[in-house]
């Protein structure tokens, strides 16, 4: 399944996300070939599971397709910046690159609070590229929550 | 199953990791009763999953005991000071205390590195009692990995 831009794979998630009522965020995970591996949006309410963010089951997912514990030559696109616990997975898979959509001074892990990649706990460290298709991203989780206020 | 002991549970998990080749790390969360709701080691060879540690596989359990994402009135006994990884994951669910065996200077995201609890990142800080059966916790992971040396 190539795609010409995984971002607005990932894009499409946080729709279907938002359509199921869920917070908004999609991530998809492709290989150094542009091959998708794994889709996945945030799944936090239906699974009533405070783990099922959608970097974590896009991992799972595609360590699952790969029947491995590393994903060394693959990328991960998601909507928002990771948070500390997303960010320690990216880093225990060792994914390659993360590409990310909307910054979250809030919540995040990658540019904020924990900052886990740049611990000396931190054991890998992937390329890190946010604010890609930011207004798209940021926007879908604005609308969101405005319609719940 | 109420246990008079959870961190000896905790403990017994971690055996079995190692007896299945795993890192040997246990956890065990428990209600406000003291009835174990889940029990999980680490499982990240076995499964091929790098978010396989035990405290996330406890936490999803609980969680699905419990058909909610959220263990406010549960703590959570686990041998080795959780990463930065379960640290978020544990706030997320709000667990209300962790109880943790060894101190991990080189991965930990409690009391060092990411310090996930401390951060204005962070929602939801659970209490936090470090060093519990700390020598026998510890004694696990450095017999295991001097055997792998």
């Amino acid at each position: 399944m190539p795609t010409s831009s995984p971002m607005a794979y990932a894009l499409d998630q946080a729709a279907q996300a938002e359509r199921a009522q869920e917070v908004p965020i999609g991530a998809v995970i492709v290989d150094a070939a542009g091959t998708v591996l794994a889709a996945a949006h945030n799944r936090v309410e239906t699974d009533r599971d405070p783990t099922a963010h959608a970097e974590l089951l896009a991992i799972r997912t595609a360590c699952a397709v790969r029947e491995s514990k590393f994903l060394e030559d693959c990328d991960l696109y998601v909507t928002l910046e990771p948070c500390a616990m997303c960010a320690q997975a990216i880093a225990f898979a060792r994914l390659r690159r993360v590409y990310f959509g909307a910054y979250d001074p809030k919540g995040g892990g990658v540019e904020q609070g924990a900052r886990v990649f740049h611990q000396p706990t931190c054991h890998h460290r992937p390329e890190v590229y946010g604010g890609i298709r930011e207004a798209e991203c940021a926007a879908l989780l604005r609308d969101f929550f405005a319609a719940r206020r």
